[in-house]
């Protein structure tokens, strides 16, 4: 008879139907883990577990300089997470990040969110919820930001933090056109989850959620992909395009925080997330042509307008016979490139996202109504300084930009990633110990 | 200078910008299908495709005796529609299932679903969206299928096809404590593509979706997932239990219409989907021994409860020395058992899904309110009569299964699929081509 086996105990205030599950839970006489036992060791060993496509473990490191998830190349799912607080007092808040610090480190190496030792109380909720069991770690990365509302919300300082925000951590602006969400815009802590399999990210952010209630609770999520290209071109997004083909050049000058930051920001960055949706009935609508004028990349090969490969660089200055600029004043290409930006830039790490459909009402021609894709773009993008990053960036897209005519932001929010844990730190430590 | 190179043609009605989309979509000064070949070839070529792990084109034929997607291994991803039929005639139904049953063929193989002849006319859309170029075929199918609505609705036979409706093709009952939404209910035809890339599986329902412009609108979808396992595991669900030991042992017998049906349904079966809400946060309160109970299963090992392995058969007479069911009489998997059917069963081929977070007040214990995770099953199921599969199955289930307090049905639907297409045939051609 195996340890699993039922046998069921005496127990006179409870009930039969009651008792016959507690006792499947304690599983032995002992009554002494088992169950959480088999939980956070689970079959296949959890750090025994390896990537099958490629022979190595899919797990990278949770503690470091930087948190995880930021430039490592992009998982292929993300689930991301805003969160209110609850919390009256900072120690709630240090007890939560400690939790999560904990979990973060449990969960990207493979394991489930509670560990092993302990007695496993049949009457408490089981440590973890189970659906990673047996999965690879996945390449998870678990990263932690802080929004405004931790330092002050509706004027009040709630944890003695508002002299701690950085200079750099202003308030996004409104910007033209946008059409924000307020239940899937903003939060006062973030999680983003990354990983290889979309069961994965969920679980790790199902069990933070968890460890944070009364504490935190979700205020809004978004879960956003890519196509399994197999890292071998740059993935399109749903508008049929290549995406990502320009990277960052330089992450010290242009993500990473440095001295002018309070210490717990150097090494951190800032997170701008924006929940893009794209008409994609409409933008199906529209020939190639006008699709490639539009992104000022060929649909094809995602060679810039007028050049033949993909890596060419953008030829802003060149113009045709008639003087016309090849890509266009307004194209989406070079109202983000660089030059077009005083030299900033800002390091992408969008993914495409797809909730289905519901009713829309368009207001442009062809002033279609009925179901409609709520579909598009989960943009991700960090920075050094949003003032000079994101912000100044997008307010020019945001009035000329020829894909405004597809695309509406409906949520988002600029959040503090803080420097990563070192062992025996928390996230945001730093922040929290101070004062 | 490559082909794709702008050069702006003479053109006095149009606008400057406007030529200059033209001319770009155009290409080369031939006009001649520059831009929609390379768009339906593509690079890589569609055929040349491998499936980089296996080796070998991760293709399902589209045409045969059965439709595909019902039978094979589950792919990793699905996304489900269901369309109102807009048609006011047959023919152009006809013309629509006969442009489907080419585009699926053509997208199943990693085409894209405009073919390469013909002239590309710059001034009409684009005919393939584009998003899985370059991308493997993943394994994707398409299956299709017919609601009540196109047999007769509101009364009105409205194709001439109501003397069709097979006798198995009845209406889903109302089922206790089900909470349909009309809005994810229903539908006059369905399609459901399953691949091993979400990122194809949502091109290839969103091309078709764009076929049927005119004569069938989107009514409501559903994405589901499910783990990379690898196939090396049965996969969990979002319960953190495995799913789907249980495998149909008979197809001819439970899922393929026989004689009894009318000659377009045979080899053909029916489809009940059914979006299924789980209450996570309650269900992640509860301990492991409970979750047990109400399944029947161990969540580790997924082992029906007394027995140590997962193939074990469930010792439904087996109880315990009080004489009461090991596996209790409300435990889930009883109530799905043939055993408890009549010796009935149904393939089922569900998916997780999960829609993000949205607010909810509970009726329930722990009578929470906030946002809680729109997050469970997409359960699938086929069957040769739904009025001896599904339907008395779940009338029992609805009354009695333990898991009903963590369980909503919020949407779904029934639906004919017929049999496959031959070569030359559309899908359905034995229905439209009768009477």
């Amino acid at each position: 008879m195996n340890d699993e086996t039922t046998q069921p105990p005496a127990g006179p205030t409870l009930s039969r139907r009651r008792l016959f599950a507690v006792s499947a839970a304690v599983g032995s006489s002992l009554g002494l883990g088992s169950a959480t036992a088999a939980l956070a060791a689970g079959p296949p060993a959890a750090h025994a577990r390896e990537d099958a496509a490629h022979g190595h473990p899919a797990i990278v490191p949770f503690l470091g300089e930087h948190q995880g998830g930021i430039t490592m190349p992009q998982q292929r799912y993300t689930y991301f997470a805003a969160f209110d607080c609850a919390a009256k007092k900072r120690d709630e808040l240090v007890a939560l990040l400690r939790a999560w610090t904990d979990a973060g480190a449990r969960l990207t190496a493979g394991q489930t969110v509670e560990a092993a030792a302990g007695r496993y109380d049949a009457a408490k909720p089981v440590g973890d919820s189970g659906e990673a069991l047996g999965l690879s770690p996945a390449h998870l990365t678990l990263t932690v930001g802080f929004g405004a509302g931790l330092f002050s919300k509706d004027g009040v300082d709630r944890y003695g933090l508002a002299a701690q925000r950085p200079a750099a951590f202003v308030d996004l602006p409104r910007f033209p056109g946008e059409q924000l969400i307020p239940e899937k815009t903003g939060g006062d802590l973030s999680v983003q989850a990354c990983a290889d399999d979309p069961q994965v990210a969920f679980h790790a952010v199902r069990q933070l959620a968890r460890l944070a209630s009364g504490v935190a609770q979700v205020r809004w999520v978004q879960s956003g992909f890519l196509p399994d290209d197999r890292g071998k071109e740059t993935p399109r997004n749903l508008m049929g395009f290549k995406d990502g083909t320009q990277e960052c050049s330089d992450l010290t000058k242009f993500v990473w925080a440095g001295k002018e930051a309070p210490r717990w920001m150097q090494g951190g960055t800032y997170l701008v997330v924006r929940r893009i949706r794209i008409a994609l009935e409409h933008w199906d609508q529209m020939n190639v042509g006008f699709q490639e004028q539009t992104i000022g990349r060929k649909k094809i090969s995602g060679a810039p307008l007028g050049m033949t490969s993909e890596s060419d660089p953008l030829p802003l200055a060149a113009t045709d016979k008639d003087g016309n600029p090849i890509i266009a004043e307004n194209a989406h290409v070079r109202l983000g490139n660089a030059s077009t930006n005083n030299g900033q830039q800002i390091l992408r790490r969008g993914y495409s996202y797809n909730d289905g459909v519901n009713f829309v009402a368009e207001r442009w021609p062809p002033w279609r109504q009925g179901m409609e894709y709520d579909a598009g773009l989960l943009f991700v993008c960090y920075q050094r300084d949003p003032r000079t990053g994101f912000i100044p960036m997008f307010d020019t897209m945001s009035k000329i930009d020829m894909l405004n005519q597809f695309a509406t932001h409906t949520g988002g929010g600029l959040f503090a990633i803080p420097r990563g844990a070192a062992n025996g730190e928390y996230i945001g430590q730093g922040l929290l110990a101070s004062g």
